[in-house]
């Protein structure tokens, strides 16, 4: 293994799926200057073989091997793209390997889980990120710094929709692997709220829709939460992967109000409108690539020997509640959740903007089973 | 009274706050066709004596005569635009004196109200209609136009926001008058989801934040709501008195979406934001007066003898979704509601159209206290 102080980090990319393809296995070439692709780990053969080929990449090897492989490889850090109920594990394995683990948001599907994942990765002393790609995207902190400014207001309200068509077989139709819309899609508009608002929310409450269609295999393919926070402030999301693709949030402040159209996504530019004083002004932000960025930072993070900023809280914070938003939605009640200590911000200092890329064309898209 | 046939009906403007004033009482010089302004009430002698010179109206009076005042002015049809909580007592006195019945939304703050307004016109046989401008509104039935034709595939899911900043003493901070959030804006929101999923809701849930700040008084400031409907459809709405103006709502469907914003004002343009494809067309509606079709219609109601479209039955089925959603604020539980036969769809053959008038100056705006 590589000690600290290696110029650039080596990294195995752990699962193959459609986002490991489309978007963290290029991202590689962005961010050569401190971090390097040497392992991908995949448990379809066809697919490791093709992939080694095209990243040029000789540890291309099964979970089997996982240990071994790493050992081998010298890997320093894991990028953890696999299903969301495997995240636990092989954060445990990686940290127990002495790597670094940089891990796909969410970060678990339980608290037990996430909490889990940050005693591992203190216990062996690595550092450990989720990977909240708008922490380090232009247009989001754009919108951060300008709510934080005050020049429209105090931000009173939130409201939020994601939404898009998945296709049949698709990994984020099935329970079993932790699909459904909360668990890929909730993270985004959560996070959303909790650093444009920079608290917690207090109470939440969630209607679901299970099985909206035959696609859907016992998840929830559609949700709507309400998001209740400290002095007044409100918040509403409406997520599917039953929908037109639409991507939107909006943050309605006392003085004027900020709507990011499209706001989540990766693949498009973004569009900022700021209404203030009954003028609205559009900003455009270029589409970039946001996964380069969080492998410098991690990487940097790992040279310098300092916690990253989107760290295992900050997934934890996310996590607690989509699990209360699931608790409503089977109780129809609403839930309160207890004070929760922010201890990570995404910050406009972290901002690296990288050019955008063209993503290749995935060896088998999207992948319709599991990694 | 005018006989039943009469080219013009006859009608009394019940109350003469700042809505009354802004866009009511002007709506009549575009209503000329069949309907003529004969009588004013207001508490406020002032006020009372300044719109009679304004409106050349004779027959200006306070509430203690208003029977009397009605038969010796021969009004036809009362438009009552009193506080929310006076609605039943002065529909009952007015259904009992012959007369025909225009309220202004929300119908009432209970069902109870609601119900007994339905019974009392049909006792006296008077046409009862609620004033849901947007019925009438040219982008509003294009958008039901729009969704009811499939174009955009079927629709999943409805998200609004609507804000305003209440000014100090507004009438609608207090709770003694049927103020709040949900009763002022919730009959937009809600009404618009219904008739633009064509359906009925069958269970909510809701958060409310009272007295956000001081302005308020033991009201709502701000709701925050979901709504569930059959067919895995669900909606959401932000409303507030407390938070910068925005009025917008969106229908995200199977194929593509539209966006309506500004979607419920009726003091600028309309526009139309429709993505299908991948593509954004863009639709301008021009600001038009959306009170004079009310009175046109409903005069053309009285003088056809049928039903009106927006009839009480229209009211009631959102009031009754609003005492749900205050019932699910109170409890923090969603509260499911019963069937509803729906007897009134807004119906693209209503649309009827005129200039946009620009209001007069209030005689003293905005009304500060009760009428």
């Amino acid at each position: 293994m590589a000690q600290r102080g290696t110029r650039r980090i080596r990294y195995a990319v752990v699962g193959a799926g459609n986002l490991a393809q489309v978007a963290i296995l290029p991202a590689f070439q962005n961010a050569g200057e401190n971090s390097e692709l040497v392992a991908i780990f995949s448990s379809d053969r066809t697919k490791r073989e093709a992939l080694r080929e095209q990243y040029g990449v000789e540890h291309c090897a099964g979970y089997e091997d996982f240990e071994e492989v790493c050992r081998e490889a010298e890997v320093d850090a894991v990028y953890i793209v696999l299903p969301n109920t495997l995240h636990r594990e092989f954060t445990e394995r990686s940290a127990r390997a002495g790597l670094h683990v940089l891990c796909e948001k969410p970060m678990a599907t339980t608290v037990e889980d996430c909490e889990a994942m940050i005693r591992v990765a203190d216990e062996h002393d690595v550092r450990l990120m989720v990977a909240y790609r708008l922490h380090f995207e232009e247009a989001n902190l754009r919108a951060i710094e300008l709510l934080r400014s005050g020049k429209l207001g105090d931000p009173m309200m939130f409201s939020a929709v994601m939404t898009q068509q998945a296709r049949r077989g698709d990994i984020r139709t099935r329970a079993d692997v932790g699909g459904g819309a909360l668990l890929d899609e909730g993270p985004y508009p959560i996070n959303a709220a909790r650093y444009l608002f920079g608290s917690e929310p207090t109470e939440v409450v969630c209607f679901t829709q299970e099985d909206p269609d035959a696609r859907f295999k016992g998840v929830d393919g559609t949700a709507f939460a309400l998001l209740r926070f400290s002095e007044g402030r409100m918040g509403q999301f409406g997520i599917s992967h039953a929908a037109s693709a639409v991507s939107s949030y909006r943050v309605i402040c006392s003085k004027g109000d900020l709507r990011a159209d499209p706001g989540f996504g990766y693949d498009s530019e973004r569009k900022h409108f700021v209404t203030l004083g009954g003028k609205t002004e559009e900003r455009t932000f270029a589409k970039h690539d946001q996964f380069a960025p969080e492998l410098l930072y991690f990487s940097r993070c790992i040279l310098e020997d300092r916690e990253p900023e989107p760290s295992g809280w900050e997934g934890l914070a996310d996590v607690r509640v989509i699990v209360a938003l699931q608790e409503s939605a089977r109780t129809g009640r609403a839930v309160k959740l207890a004070p929760f200590e922010r201890r990570d911000r995404p910050s406009i200092d972290q901002l690296i903007v990288r050019p955008a890329i063209e993503p290749p064309e995935p060896v088998n898209a999207p992948a319709p089973t599991v990694e």
